[in-house]
């Protein structure tokens, strides 16, 4: 129901097919206008072999100097989202927001769960957009868009409040937020990292901002929509020493 | 002389004192609108001890949540920089641009080359602003302010052209651009990395693209001066298959 | 059909009721985050009193420093819009974009023509949002929002194309840019406009720029939204003497 | 001294020369990545013929499309600013700031009063780079650039603080914020301009909210150099009702 937070735990994302498609440009948002004006971007498919034994993936068709161009396949998921509130708008499977989406961050990925907050009754789920592997920012407007096979479990956690999308594994908390340029996503995905260790680890707002000084890590998940996404996090390492404020039952 | 590039490469930073100064405050751009209302920062100064022989950081004066609390030294230097071109303005030490300055980055540290453009005859290099440590982004303003003692070593390389710092160590290729918002620093960022990728390794648009498109990572080296950083990089395995266009002589 | 732009002509909008809502607080986008920390905003709704014969509107209970304010109407409307072309998505009225929607731009006004380029067939051509009047930028999140009767025609036009909404009327041409940030919707507004007139009065590159540099207008519709516009202007006075290059026959 | 506020009126603007330098191309915030691949930008000089007696700009060799394009000269002062405060530094008179500087706003004209916050004993107010005429934004990097002669008042306002640049004539109050991107200028503008309404006709919060609501009007006053401008202004006219809290003695 509204107000509860999904908890979805990717436990396995197993690659089933031996090809991913690609794109040949960078987007908009990654070139200066220089760059965009001494570089015209080829916009055709670019197609590549996912070899499943070994675990990398070449280009199909390199030009001569990528004929050796390896890359280790690190299969995610792209959108993992539920209904947004915004009335009864349907929206399309392609935007993401404070409700996941598609988001297209790389560690959306195996052994991860990610919390998304609910806002229509029965929350919606959606999964998909399996990709092979992509770099940070999904450059190429597309990442290896590939099938995939997909294990993951749902748990509804009540009395539970976030204003973006979280994940969580065994080496990380993230704070995933999205929104309409990098300065604005910048300061949302800090602002809930650092209001999820006020309230998990009770912290005050100097105790957040030294460990926050100290210890965050930022990435640039995505440019390539209409959302870009700035992800905060910390090592679980570098909360060890800290006291945890609800333990389980 | 102006055209040239220098490689200042990094050999040892020791730390030289016990303590270390930082401020208990997360700086504006960190903060929504929404958490700065409901979180008065307090901007007064709080002291480290730097425990030199483990190689740790605690807070002299932690509040019981913090009591334990301690982060690994990670020594680095906040300023590494040369005379901007600029007519002949006489810049304070606490910009940052294309001519490198107080970029916040905590990768300017052991075993590290920084490339900057010279601007004016005989480069006038500075270095300074040692930390201790810093997170990504410099969030409090300032990180762990200390003294320590640098051992470096500076090269003229001629005929070389760029447009912003680049860093470079045995893991990774790195380009940091600062500018005036993350969007403008991101697409700087991208685009030097893409020019650096294309001349060094002779590659095409669309190689470029491929290259970046599954392998780029990005950081947010600071936001707590008039100029941000975005951080575009590569790691050396990536490139491992790809042949540099000029064989070192 | 896709590819026509239908121009929206607003020839009459009458208030017909002698109240309207809005709201008493700034919207995040207009404050820093110590103006935010300092003012906490009160979200509750406000009443305006129109006085649709003198055409002045007043607030209903106003402090005693406000008991004089009156604000002359200027009747507009917040959205039109036709459907986007995102695959079959029932996109919710409150969003804006390369298909107009809710613009909330002031100048949406009587005796303009806005122009909107075409994506679904039949076009889905929809208006709304009455406002007695706005401010630039729709600072309260609500302007003053109201009832009116509109009468306003619609032509077909074949064979043109435009990326942004555009807008005419006696004074002025407005390319209104829809997009995350300012600073994105700023270039692309002024590249619109850039491209209206090397299209319609057949100016080169270098030509645009002179008639630009000299004479363009920018104003910030709105910031109430998940999209902020900007719009680029030029008076018709400022074109007086370049001439068109399709004659209208 | 640091803490006063410097008042200059500009009386009088007289271009003492007949013709100025610009350049034909678009700066690059002005242009999308799509743009600036389509259109390559011609940075070569091109002059303007003043014609003093008309009061009108005409391109010397204009092309055949542009021959009779004529544009009313507005004389304007690019450059009025004190010394900031940044330690001891000497920055150049191109940059801009909270001690206005290099601003490029085309409403510091004759007539117009322009408010400094002083940072640095005795103020060292500098004028400079006169405009014939700027359209917003100084979107060609250089405006008409030409000589002027110039008459100006100073006084010296005690006890009073801002955190940006104001201006003020007979028609509007205006508050000037100068930033790395549009989206914080916009924040800072309207902050300001807020700030100044609260103080000086001791208006609540929510009274700003409604004032600037209904009323405010923005514009984008330059994007050519490192900051850009946004200001943020109010009709005198708007304020006509409303009590001055400290009538001048």
């Amino acid at each position: 129901m509204p107000g509860d937070v999904l908890a979805i735990t990717i436990k396995k994302l197993n690659l089933n097919r031996d090809w991913a498609i690609s794109d040949k440009g960078l987007v908009d948002r990654a070139m200066t206008t220089d760059y965009a004006a001494k570089n015209k971007q080829d916009w055709s498919d670019t197609r590549w072999h996912l070899d499943l034994e070994k675990g990398m993936a070449t280009l199909e068709k390199p030009s001569e100097a990528m004929k050796d161009f390896a890359v280790p396949v690190h299969p995610m998921l792209g959108c993992v989202g539920v209904a947004p509130g915004f009335g009864n708008a349907a929206m399309g499977s392609g935007d993401s927001g404070y409700f996941g989406g598609n988001m297209d961050f790389n560690q959306i990925a195996e052994r991860t769960t990610l919390y998304l907050g609910v806002s229509q009754p029965g929350a919606l789920l959606y999964v998909g957009d399996g990709h092979a592997l992509q770099g940070d920012g999904e450059l190429n407007g597309n990442a290896l868009e590939t099938s995939m096979d997909i294990d993951f479990s749902v748990e509804v956690l009540q009395k539970k409040s976030i204003d973006t999308p979280r994940a969580e594994n065994a080496d990380f908390l993230m704070a995933i937020a999205l929104s309409g340029s990098l300065d604005s996503a910048f300061s949302r995905a800090t602002s809930e990292l650092a209001t999820w260790l006020q309230n998990d680890y009770k912290l005050s707002s100097s105790d957040v901002a030294a460990v926050l000084g100290t210890s965050i890590q930022y990435s640039v998940s995505e440019v390539a929509d209409r959302n870009v996404g700035v992800v905060a996090t910390i090592s679980t390492k570098a909360l060890a020493t800290l006291k945890p404020a609800t333990p389980a039952k």
